[in-house]
């Protein structure tokens, strides 16, 4: 069975420095079957890398490695993590970007990695992905346990910008943000399906969502419930609300932007 | 034998949308070669991922799998398909996005996806391609028949929207468009080398080629025959004629965009 | 043992040509691992892509192919590569692409490829990465002694467009250039540590940078070592000498270009 190893950078496409990770893990690891979740997470938006893990770790096989290379701390003494939970493997620098995959309170393991481990004959002070833990995730790959990457460690709690608790203040009004725009221009926020449930609406009343000066009147459940071009509320493929446009783009049609609030609250249907 | 399953979507490469599909996959057919032909159709544009399709499916080995995920119509009540054609092993929603790699006529099998025999414990309405397709592609590779995917049906036979017939006037004069523009600037025609063919000009005559206000006489076989900076038209990789310029980029040089009306004329050698 | 593929071209993802040259290479070598190392060198840009594989050739598994397509010249008589050096195999244009893998001196074994060994039925005149460098580049994969791609030659031994030799003025003052900058906006220059130890600074003297009208006094070891936003030079994860902001863009905040003049003089501390 190849194990298998998914790769989460903010290094863009144009450099060599994927491929070069890539090469490492194979080096070590011939057997791995590499997979992109992407590499084009903003320049440090631990946050973004955060959610789009949370949303994808799930999907792959048990035992997946799943190697998360956002580290604006690179050269600092921020520590590095390898970790399993959930029946998952992961290796990260130690700066929340893996808070949503570890809640505190979960069954986890947690190790810092020791770098003398990995390091070959010399070690970069400034590309610790390819030099320290693309080497640590292809050992776990191989079948290294996880106790011998490192000493026990508890990691950084901190939930990442943007995944703030919601507010929500006590009138039936819930308020969140947009978290992520994805390539077809639509709004993915941080309310879940679990979130509005909390609304509990009656049979008489239904949930409307505002988002900047735009209002949507109830929940879908397809883009394709509205014509062409009109605005759509949906839980989407992520568990999370969703505004998007049916075959358009709601970044563009509404004017907003990452970080934008969105409020949900519920009225008498009409 | 590692099975290939091929991935063309226009989904980006900034979500995860892709990995996910990729993790999908490789739960079910861990052995898969997984090749991404390309994830950057235009949103929704099923006439250029039908283009691209034709252009590439035969460079792979006999059995591959052909995964092709450009859904505007997700959530309606739009088909899924599977099918085997010349070799060939194709999934694909039913909105015209396989009718080059299946016309009508040819020798072929379809069956109409019966998702309940692919969805996970839960089936999102708006990402058919991780929680349908992805799945049906895998279950091929590891070798499941087509006929127990579902049940068999006859596919949407329209053309994609710019694949039109050309038109032809009978005075010797062939009107095709521009279908796509690649990386490089050069202009892709729906214009193919059997089309030109029918102009049958004599020893005395030549082909003179028209985009927008720009004349090009005679056909080359390389960039290269012309100086740099230079437009020639030639019969491309995929068989279509293509305006191009050598070591430049004729969509800037001409001004021209996709879309834009092509013709061919035959004249007198001067 | 998967043998492994690097492909490094200036194709771009938006077609469909790099995922037809895998699917080329995998009907020749089932087995092989494909790595991009990327795609997104600047069209015809041979000197980029000759740095992108020096920087990341040695990170792979002796034996590896190395297919390189930036491909101006297809078409013209120049000829096609495949050699052997430092254990790694490449595949490319004599374009000069492979100066800086293949040094004049160096211990290689370089071959002229015989087009006619590896065109299927019919070649075309304008993607040879397809038809006969990704066949050649998944023979040697497969086994095919280098010996019998081709007759032995000599490569074109010129450096690429912006790797020429430093200028030296004497003085104690070495100027080079910007040679790219990558995603991050980091300008990675084409001086390296073993230049600068020439400039042997004594204990009372340090080394100091200038690029455009910026000055930066001293080498560090990290971006962390200076606050975020302020800029650092130091020797980069290619063991060039690099002009970064911490946790920002440098490009951006310096308003330089590729090819900009960077200077290194030393000076006594103050």
């Amino acid at each position: 069975m190849n194990p298998v190893v998914t790769l989460l950078t903010d290094f863009g496409l144009r450099d060599e420095y994927v491929g070069v990770m890539k090469g490492v893990i194979l080096r070590i690891c011939p057997a791995a079957q590499i997979v992109d979740l992407t590499h084009q997470v903003a320049p440090f938006q631990i946050g973004q890398a955060a959610v789009i893990l949370r949303s994808s770790f799930r999907y792959f096989t048990a035992g997946t490695v799943h190697l998360v290379v956002v580290d604006p701390g690179v050269g600092t003494d921020r520590a590095l993590l390898a970790a399993e939970a959930d029946g998952h493997r992961f290796v990260a620098p130690d700066n929340g970007v893996l808070s949503l995959v570890l809640p505190a309170g979960a069954v986890r393991r947690v190790v810092r990695l020791d770098p003398s481990r990995f390091c070959r004959s010399v070690c970069s002070a400034t590309f610790h992905g390819r030099d320290i833990m693309a080497p640590a995730a292809a050992h776990l790959a191989r079948g290294l346990p996880l106790a011998e990457l490192g000493s026990p460690m508890e990691p950084n709690p901190m939930p990442p910008a943007g995944w703030s608790p919601l507010r929500w203040d006590g009138k039936g009004r819930l308020a969140g943000s947009i978290l992520w725009i994805d390539h077809f221009g639509n709004l993915v926020t941080n309310i879940g399906l679990e979130d509005m449930a909390r609304l509990q609406p009656t049979g008489e009343e239904r949930l409307v969502f505002t988002v900047g000066s735009h209002r949507i009147a109830g929940l879908s459940r397809t883009f394709a419930q509205v014509d062409a071009g009109r605005v759509v509320a949906l839980i989407g493929s992520r568990g999370l609300l969703e505004v998007a446009v049916n075959r358009g783009d709601a970044r563009r049609l509404l004017g907003v932007a990452q970080g934008d609030a969105v409020h949900v609250i519920k009225e008498e249907k009409t």
